[in-house]
């Protein structure tokens, strides 16, 4: 077994379409197997984070319905873009006009929202108004130096019921029609997963990113010196037809595993092959796919 | 009088912005003085075309509005983006998915519709919805080759209640989604100055553009060899304080014109200029701005 993967410590691990597929009041559908692995990993002995760029709700209301649909997981475990927006606010003394879900303001209680300096844009869903996004515009270009902070860049996701435009989209929007370039809270921002690391209290070489998207999750894991794994399911499932835990293992044993995997079966795999001593040729083809 | 101020023989006008600011169901409201402007041109004999990327109704219903403030301006006399658009359908089998404003679907009545295999998106205003640019998105991330086609890229305009997002802004939010370059049929686009030009049968060598826009009017115009003024109305005038025909003399007498100026008064200063032979020292100072 390769030294590196003997010394893997940690693993962080994104949410909506790996653990469930969002959307509805019950916090969506579980993923299958995802309950399982959850409870297997933390038993391995693994650290384990849930790094999200979740903001349509506080971290109190989505974890409870986490706990709702079965996982393990509470507050204490989850590395959120809101906590990283308001300690950067509070820092730079900025004052924000929000674009954000009703259920995310919560979050921002302790922030001075009067004559704003700047806007914060979550994942602001219903609230992605023509009148909304007019007035974050109005807001915006009326400073005399645009500052815009967006919590994540992402360009959709998948709920119940299909594909939606995500902040990514319309942090581009506000960018355009501003001339400014957003400072991204969350992934794939480096500080959020330096942040979700420190946390954890495991170094980057010594811990795995898993995700379904190839830019927040990834890419942003990458960047960070992290190896990282895109998930099959969540929004990759939308294009493409998933793979079975025998396929990946055949396609595997013929040295010809894809850069995606299904959530709960990646995470099998994981261990698995941990124990094989097979973890470092597949990441490394992984890297290959992905770099 | 230089050679080619002389050969100056046909204006490009932009049409909100310049003439009126657009909003409300009368039309918005005229510039000052810029009816007047228009039948002064018309009486010196120059070739005047009306150049829009008015998306938010058909020609018929605009330019009906336009008559009401007092232009005087017909249907024929006008280059828009619908009709360049519907060419562009046909001549390539596509059949879009609409994501414009309720009064310019009239405009693609002849346009088969089913089974979209492209995205069409103009100014669609409160059509804007959330739910719409899902949909949108839907239908484009859905194809096996996903064709944005864009009435326009324009940022913002202002309307008589404030300024508001211009479809260059969705239009920028859904090619970041679906990671695809729309195409643009409107001003900048090389193509559609050409046709503005060829139905006036003038060529860009003597030929001005005069808009408030610095991206789809000036930028537009001089990528396709003509010279472009930006007018101080519209847009501009929202970040801007105006100058009057005097300061512009004033400055004028001193070298040290700005690259914009009143809409109206540009047009009177167009043909004084001419008159007194200094067309081309300002137009070149004003190239000299914006290049």
């Amino acid at each position: 077994m390769a030294a590196w993967a003997r010394a893997v410590r940690g693993l962080l691990l994104d949410i909506s379409g790996v653990l469930n597929d969002s959307g509805g009041e019950g916090g969506g559908v579980p993923i299958a197997g995802s309950a399982e692995a959850v409870r297997r990993i933390k038993a391995s002995g693994l650290k384990l984070r849930f790094c999200t760029n979740e903001t349509q709700a506080t971290r109190e209301k989505f974890v409870k319905k986490l706990q709702g649909l079965g996982f393990d997981i509470s507050v204490a475990e989850v590395t959120a873009p809101a906590p990283a927006a308001c300690r950067l606010l509070k820092e730079r003394g900025l004052r924000p006009h929000l674009l954000v879900h009703d259920d995310l303001v919560p979050e921002f209680a302790d922030i001075d929202k009067t004559n704003p300096n700047c806007v914060v844009i979550g994942d602001a869903a219903e609230n992605f108004s023509y009148a909304n996004l007019n007035e974050a515009f109005r807001v915006l270009i009326g400073l005399e130096k645009p500052v815009l902070i967006s919590l994540g860049k992402g360009r959709y996701y998948k709920e119940t019921d299909g594909l939606k435009l995500d902040v990514g989209a319309y942090m581009k929007a506000l960018e355009y029609a501003c001339d400014v370039q957003a400072e991204v809270v969350g992934k794939p921002a480096k500080a959020f997963f330096e942040s979700a690391l420190a946390e954890m209290g495991v170094p980057p070489e010594q811990a795995i990113m898993i995700g379904d998207d190839i830019v927040s999750d990834v890419g942003g894991a990458q960047q960070c010196g992290m190896r990282a794994v895109q998930v099959r399911t969540g929004k990759y499932s939308c294009q493409h037809t998933r793979e079975t835990f025998a396929q990946l293992h055949s396609l595997l044993s013929h040295g010809k595993l894809g850069c995606t995997m299904c959530a709960a079966v990646v995470l099998q795999m994981v261990m698995f092959l941990q124990n094989e001593g097979m973890l470092q040729s597949v990441l490394l083809q992984q890297s290959k796919h992905l770099v």
